[in-house]
C-alpha cells in the first residue's frame, strides 16, 4: 500500500464499498455526533467524510487535533445510506470508517479559519497565505486562473502561434510607465529593466522571421497601485503576426478569444467569434462616451448639438454659439420614476466636477423640467421624437467641449444603465474598438503628442504623415472590449524607419532621440522588415472577469498588498552592505535630501 | 487577394502549378543565369523558387534589391521538370515566375550574412541578432526549443500536473547564490529579489493545498558567467508533488522525461521510462568518479586499495598504508596501441594538478610499466584478473585522499573514453544519482555544512538527525543525468518544523536564523504542512542535448554576452538621477571607494 494515500479524497464512490483504502489530507471540519467523530478530510481533489467511533483510537488521535492538521486515515469504505448522503459532495454517497490514524503534521492555532467563506482582514490573509489559499473560492479561482491561462495557449498553438520566451532582463522599455530597475554588478552605474511589456522583443521576432509569436508574458511596471492593477507583475497574452492587415489580426484572435470566454463563461452567452462589432473610435466617444464601452447597456448616446441653435434654454443656446456639444442620454422608463433620480444624477455628477446634468422627464407623454419648459413645446417635442423617446421615458444632456460632454455623457450613460438596472449581467458582450487617432493635442504640454502607441502604423503611412493635418490621421490600432473592459489592445506597427522618424518628429524628437530610445528597433528596420501587427490580452482581467472576481487578489496566487510588499515572504527588505556595495549602489534615506 | 500572400514560403507544390499566387518573404539568394534571375524567397516556413524574366520589370527591381530586403511577388506556379528539381526544398519541385514585384522594406547592407552558416564574430551576431536569428541553423535551434518545452508542458499536464507561476519580484531567496536585486521606489532602502528559483513558493504551493504544481520557471542568479551558464536568466522546468515519497517522483518523471527526448532524438536511442538506473551517490562516485556520470561511456572504475597492501610499488603501498585509496581506470585495448597513450594521460593528470596517473599496459598478456614491475608479477596477475583485462588491454590508477583518488580517476574515466573512441554520441542514457549524502564537511570553515539542498528531508527524519553521525546521514535526494550532465535535481523536501530547525543547528544556525531566512515557509509548515517533494529539470541544458549545440547562445532567443550585456537593447544602461531618486539609491563608482 502507498505510504500515503490509495485514493484522493475526491475519488471514492458507492462501488468502492467495502474496500480498505488509505487517503491523507486536511482536517476540514469535525462534528461531534453523539460520541462519534466525523471527520472532513480535505485535499487538493475533494473532500471525503471520515468517521472515528466511539471510544477508538483514531476518535482519541483525531479529537486531540486541530482544525488543518495533516493526517493519514487507514479504513473502510461504507455507505451513508439514502439519509446520511451529501448530494453536494462527489464522495457524498460514502464514508470511510477510520481504522488507523498517522498524524503527518500538527497545525498550530490558525490566525484565519480556512472551512467557511467569512471576510477576513486583507493583512492577515496575504501573511498567512497559505492558508487563505486553501479556502474554496480562492482555491478554484487560482485553478480557473490556470485552467484558463493552459486553455489559451492550446488555442493559439492551434492558431499556428509558436511560444517565445523574451527576456526579463533587459533596457528600459519606451511603454512610458516606471521601469523597475536592477543595478549590474559587472557594469558599475549601470541597471538593466524589467519589461513593461516585451513589445520591442517581439517586433524584432518578426524581423527575425518568426511569422506568429505569442507568450503568456509577465510585464513589469513601476506604477502606484490601482484598482485594477497590483503592484509588481502581471501578464499579458502578447503576440504578434508578420504579413497581416488589422483585419487578419481580428480574424484570428476572435476565435481565439470568444472560445476561451465561451469555455469558462459556465454557460453564459458570449458574442460569438465574426460577429464581434467593430466600432470606430469617434463613434464609440458619441454612442457611448467611452473607447471601452459596455454594450450590455441599450443606452446610446446621441448628439443634440443642433437641437440647441437659438434655443428658449439659454445656457444651452449660448454654449453650443460659442462651439461647445450637446450630448442626449436617454433613459427609458425613468420618466414614470420619481424626479428624486433626475435631480441626484444631476447632483452626482456635480459632485463629479462637472457643471450638471440637464434633463426632461417625460410623465404620461408630458415632458418636464426646466429644459423642456424653456425649449418650447415643439422644438421638445421635435427632440423627444429625434431621440425616439416613449411617453415614461427620461433623458440627460451632457453639455461642454466636446471631450467633456463625451466623458460626462459616457459616465451618466453607465449610471443610468446600472441605476435602472438595465444591464444583463449575464453576458459578455465583445467588440473591437477601431481607428484610434494617430496623435492627440496635450494641453499640459501644448503640444502634438501620440494619442496612444508611438509604433502603430499611421493609416496612410509615411504620405499621410507628410501631408494631413496629424490631428486627423487615424492609426491601425484596435482594442477588444468586454463589458466595459478593455481586455485587449493591438496595432499594426509601423515599420518603415522613414515612417518611423517622422512620426517622432511631428511629437518633436529627433532622429537622434529615435536611434537612441529606440535603437535596437529602429536598427532592425533597416535590414528587411516584414509588415506586423499584434496586441496583448491582459490575462488578469480576463481571469477576473471569468471567476466573477471584483479584486485582483482573488485570482492572484501571491499577490502583492497595496503597499507593494509580499506580506508572506517579507519583501521588500534591507539588503546587506555587502550586496550593495557588489551592485555600486548605496542606500539615499529620504530625510537626507532635506 | 490577400494584401500580402496566398500562401507561404512553404507551401506551394507541384498541385499548384498553373495557380496565380502571391508571396511575401525577404530576398534569401539571388543567381543569375543567362539574364534570368532566379530568387530563393524566405519566410518562416520554407523557401520558393521565384523566376524573374530577362527584361521583366520584376528583374529589374529584384536585381537592385539587396539580400535580405522584404518583397511581395505576385506570379505564376510553374514545374520546374526533373532536371531542375531541388529534392532538398519542400517546394523544390515548382517555382514561380515574377510577374509583380513589390518592395515592402529594402535591406542595408548586411553586418552578417544570412544565407549560409559562416562562423562570424560574436558581438556582431548578438548586436545584430534580428539577423542572426533569420540563420537556418540557430532558426530551427529557435523553434526546436519552443516544440521542447511546448512537448514537457503537455506531458506534465497529461500527467496530472497544472501550471502555477510564481511572483518573479519577490525576497532574497536561500538557495545560496548572488541575487539580482530591484530597489523599492515606495520602501526606500528596502529591496526585491528576483528569485533564483520557486523552490519556496512551489513548497508553499503545496502546504496550500495545490497538490502537483509545475512550472516553466524563470530563474535569476547573478553569477559570474560560465559555459554551461548565461548571465542573468534560464528556465527550468520545476515541479513539485504533496503526499509522495522518492520512487513517486521518479515514477511520475521518468515517463516524462523519456517521452520529451524520444520526441526529439532523432530516432537516437534513449533509456527507456521504467529502466533509468538508480545509482547511490557512493556508487556512482566509486564507478565513474563523478555524481553526473557518462553511462555511454563502458569504462568502470574499481577500487584497488586493497591489492596494494604492502605491495612492492613502494608509493602505493605507503599511499595505502596512510589511508589513501587507489582506483582503477581501464583502457580497453589501450594496451595494444603506443607506450605514447598512457605517458600523454600522466602528463595530463599532472597538468590538471594531480601527482599522476600509474599504469599498467598489457602487450599480448605481457604487463608492462613501473607499477607492474615493482608490484610482481603474481600480484599483478592477480591484480589484472581481478580487473577482467584482456591481453591487450590497459589500465590507469588513481592514488590519493578518497574524494581526489575519485575525482581524478572520473576525469581520466572521461578521458580514456574519448581518447579512445568508446564513447557512443548517438545516444542519450539517462539515470538517477540517488542517496545524496546530506551533510558535508566543509575544509575550509572547519565545520559541517549542507552538502546540497538544505531543505531536503533527511533520511531518516528527525531522529537520523538527533542520534547518528551527520555526516553518515543521506537525503532524500536525487539528480537525473544524461550523458555526462545534470540535467534535473530534486528531493522530498523537509516539511517538519522541528527537523528543520534541528537540520539548521548542524550546522551552526539557530532557530531565530531559519525564522529570519526562510519564515514564509518555517511559518507555513506550523499549520498542517503536507510530505511534499518535486525536482527542477534545466530546460536549456536539455535543449541543447537534443539540438546537439554546443553553447547556450545557439539554443536562447536573446541572449546576454559574457560580460552580461544584451548588445542588441544596450542593457545595462545608464538610468537618469530622477530615476535613481525615486529608487533612494546613489551610485557609487568603484574609484570613489579608494
Amino acid at each position: 500500500m502507498h505510504a500515503y494515500r490509495t485514493h484522493n479524497c475526491g475519488a471514492l464512490r458507492e462501488a468502492d464499498v467495502g474496500a480498505n483504502v488509505r487517503l491523507s489530507g486536511w482536517v476540514h471540519r469535525k462534528r461531534d455526533h453523539g460520541g462519534v467523530l466525523f471527520i472532513d478530510l480535505r485535499d487538493h481533489y475533494g473532500l471525503t467524510q471520515i468517521v472515528a467511533k466511539a471510544d477508538s483510537e483514531p476518535l482519541r488521535i483525531l479529537d486531540g487535533l486541530r482544525a488543518e492538521s495533516v493526517v493519514t486515515i487507514d479504513g473502510t469504505v461504507v455507505a451513508r445510506g439514502p439519509e446520511a448522503t451529501n448530494p453536494k459532495m462527489a464522495t457524498g454517497t460514502i464514508e470511510v470508517v477510520a481504522d488507523k490514524v498517522t498524524v503527518l503534521s500538527t497545525a498550530a492555532e490558525l490566525p484565519l479559519p480556512v472551512a467557511g467563506e467569512q471576510e477576513y482582514p486583507e493583512d492577515i490573509r496575504l501573511r498567512y497565505r497559505f492558508l487563505d489559499l486553501r479556502r474554496e473560492t480562492l482555491h478554484a479561482n487560482i485553478v480557473t486562473r490556470t485552467k484558463i491561462i493552459r486553455d489559451m495557449r492550446r488555442r493559439m498553438e492551434d492558431a499556428g502561434f509558436t511560444e517565445y520566451s523574451t527576456p526579463i532582463l533587459t533596457a528600459s522599455s519606451p511603454e512610458g510607465a516606471r521601469d523597475f530597475l536592477v543595478p549590474s554588478r559587472i557594469h558599475a552605474g549601470k541597471f538593466y529593466a524589467l519589461p513593461q511589456a516585451p513589445q520591442q522583443y517581439k517586433q524584432l521576432l518578426m524581423v527575425a522571421g518568426f511569422d506568429r509569436y505569442f507568450q503568456i508574458a509577465p510585464c513589469f511596471r513601476d506604477e502606484d497601485p490601482r484598482a485594477d492593477r497590483l503592484p509588481g507583475e502581471f501578464y499579458q497574452l502578447d503576440l504578434e503576426m508578420s504579413f497581416v492587415t488589422q483585419e487578419d489580426v481580428w480574424n484570428t484572435m476572435e476565435p481565439v478569444i470568444a472560445s476561451v470566454f465561451e469555455e469558462f463563461a459556465q454557460g453564459k452567452p458570449v458574442t460569438p467569434a465574426g460577429s464581434f462589432p467593430r466600432i470606430p473610435h469617434a463613434e464609440a466617444m458619441l454612442k457611448y462616451g467611452s473607447d471601452k464601452p459596455d454594450l450590455r447597456n441599450p443606452i446610446i448616446i446621441q448628439d443634440v448639438t443642433e437641437h440647441f441653435h437659438g434655443s428658449g434654454f439659454g445656457i444651452f443656446a449660448s454654449l453650443v454659439e460659442s462651439g461647445n456639444v450637446i450630448r442626449a442620454i436617454p433613459a427609458p422608463g425613468a420618466g414614470a420614476g420619481s424626479r428624486k433620480f433626475f435631480d441626484d444624477m444631476n447632483n452626482w455628477a456635480r459632485g463629479e466636477g462637472y457643471s450638471g446634468l440637464g434633463y426632461i422627464n417625460i410623465k404620461d407623454g408630458v415632458p418636464g423640467g426646466p429644459i423642456a419648459k424653456n425649449h418650447g413645446e415643439e422644438a421638445t417635442a421635435k427632440l423627444i421624437a429625434a431621440l425616439g423617446l416613449g411617453p415614461n421615458d427620461g433623458v440627460f444632456f451632457a453639455a461642454g467641449k466636446e471631450s467633456q460632454a463625451a466623458k460626462l455623457a459616457g459616465l451618466a450613460r453607465i449610471r443610468v444603465g446600472e441605476t435602472l438596472d438595465l444591464i444583463d449581467k449575464d453576458r459578455f458582450d465583445l467588440c473591437w474598438i477601431v481607428d484610434f487617432p494617430f496623435y492627440e493635442y496635450d494641453e499640459d504640454e501644448k503640444k502634438v503628442d501620440f494619442a496612444h502607441n508611438p509604433f502603430s502604423m499611421p493609416q496612410g503611412g509615411l504620405d499621410a504623415l507628410n501631408n494631413q493635418d496629424p490631428l486627423s490621421l487615424k492609426a491601425y490600432q484596435y482594442d477588444m472590449v468586454c463589458n466595459g473592459y478593455e481586455i485587449a489592445s493591438g496595432s499594426i506597427r509601423n515599420q518603415s524607419p522613414e515612417a518611423m522618424v517622422k512620426a517622432f518628429e511631428l511629437v518633436g524628437l529627433s532622429q537622434a532621440d529615435v536611434e537612441e530610445r529606440f535603437g535596437g528597433l529602429y536598427r532592425a528596420f533597416q535590414y528587411g522588415a516584414p509588415p506586423h501587427g499584434g496586441m496583448a490580452a491582459g490575462v488578469d482581467r480576463i481571469v477576473m472577469l471569468l471567476c466573477g472576481a471584483q479584486n485582483l487578489r482573488e485570482i492572484t496566487l501571491f499577490p502583492m498588498n497595496q503597499r507593494a510588499e509580499d506580506l508572506l515572504m517579507g519583501a521588500p527588505s534591507a539588503a546587506e552592505f555587502k550586496q550593495l556595495r557588489e551592485l555600486h549602489v548605496r542606500v539615499v534615506e529620504p530625510q537626507a535630501k532635506a
